[in-house]
């Protein structure tokens, strides 16, 4: 191996999303993998660019971001060494939907989708295993959010049920009246923690669920949970 | 399409798991697909079996466990509808790391592992656009969690570091004994959050970093972070 495919495999090896990949696979990805350097201000790709790979940063900061139609910039993300980005565009092989720049001097492994599917369709594992090692990282990150969610969203869901109880007349039978996704945003949490609360809310007698309709069962301690003097054990 | 088919196919197709997928994949894993009932308190599987295939839940909850070696019971999730649950380890084709009991009566689908492998060795879209997916799921989660934490994490970071420069002798140059997942852990969050943060503090002129030396360089704001007097902007 050359000093320069060690110096890729050694990356590769370190990125999260290459976890628990064999050595073998770990060595095909470094056949396939490209270093490019950008100099501060460089741009990565545009907005509409066709997604022909995808990037992980290996040293560097580099910004992901939108112009608005009167030229504003919105800054989608920055991303730092070890962090994919371009990814999930690069395996559906569609158009970038926004453009990268590095904001400092910058270096990045590139995989180029025809490669990297080709490898994928050689190796079935090395999707497995990205699949295994996303699916993990989800999990964690989804328990993380309804750890850190359930200080306050329990509240926010009760203010707003209780909100909803006024706007439709007073009854305590409730039509939820937003897709379960957009009520969790507005909540600031995620579908499932959303459910769980739910689910945590139906278990104290509080409410009762039947799909989209939820009854109020009692309405002080909705109140009570709503202005933060109680707490949804 | 039997009745059943068309019932598994309309599954399927709900689950966020699949999102994305062509209706000629969505085919293919009804094709594959079992639907299996499980009566409340009955096993799916048990700690050591081998992980021959995931379910993703249609109705009802289940419950992952362990059992301690003197036989007390360790919740470590309870899935609802449309959730997966046992797909790394089946992605990965290692033993089960829990056992899995229906808390109520629940219908899930079943796919086995080798049928699996098949329709991606067959069809390497399927894993592109699961991959895809759960790449964008866990961007999305990575900004949530940063911004839950956001409220508390700079602050109890402080504290750490402060702690750390009392525990090392009161110099203000810092080792971080502890590798940043474990430290990330620590507070709370995740390494790109607490990545983040640190960036964020070396910009405010608070600490200088320097791989995993840090300069306290403001201690007075460091104090103001750690006992909630000041916000990190």
């Amino acid at each position: 191996m050359s000093d320069a495919a060690g110096r890729i495999d050694a990356l590769i090896s370190s990125f999260p999303l290459f976890e628990g990949q064999a050595r073998e696979t770990l060595r095909d990805l470094t056949a396939i993998a490209e270093i490019k350097r950008f100099a501060r201000g460089q741009l990565l790709f545009l907005d509409g660019d066709p997604g022909n790979g995808f990037y992980v940063l290996a040293s560097g900061r580099v910004k992901i971001f939108k112009l608005s139609p009167d030229g504003k910039e919105q800054i989608l993300h920055v991303f730092g060494p070890g962090e994919p980005f371009g990814e999930a565009t690069a395996f559906e092989g569609i158009p970038f939907p926004a453009s990268a720049e590095a904001l400092q001097e910058s270096e990045a492994v590139f995989f180029h989708r025809d490669r990297f599917v080709a490898l994928i369709r050689k190796d079935p594992t090395l999707a497995l295993t990205m699949l295994a090692v996303l699916s993990r990282r989800l999990k964690k990150f989804t328990v993380m959010i309804e750890h850190l969610s359930l200080r306050d969203v329990p509240g926010r869901l009760a203010a707003y049920l209780l909100l909803l109880r006024e706007r439709q007349g007073g009854a305590n039978e409730l039509d939820l009246d937003l897709r379960k996704g957009l009520l969790a945003s507005l909540l600031g949490t995620i579908p499932e923690t959303l459910s769980r609360i739910l689910a945590r809310m139906s278990s104290h007698g509080l409410i009762h669920v039947d799909g989209s309709r939820i009854t109020i069962l009692d309405g002080d301690r909705m109140e009570a949970l709503a202005d933060g003097t109680e707490r949804l054990g």
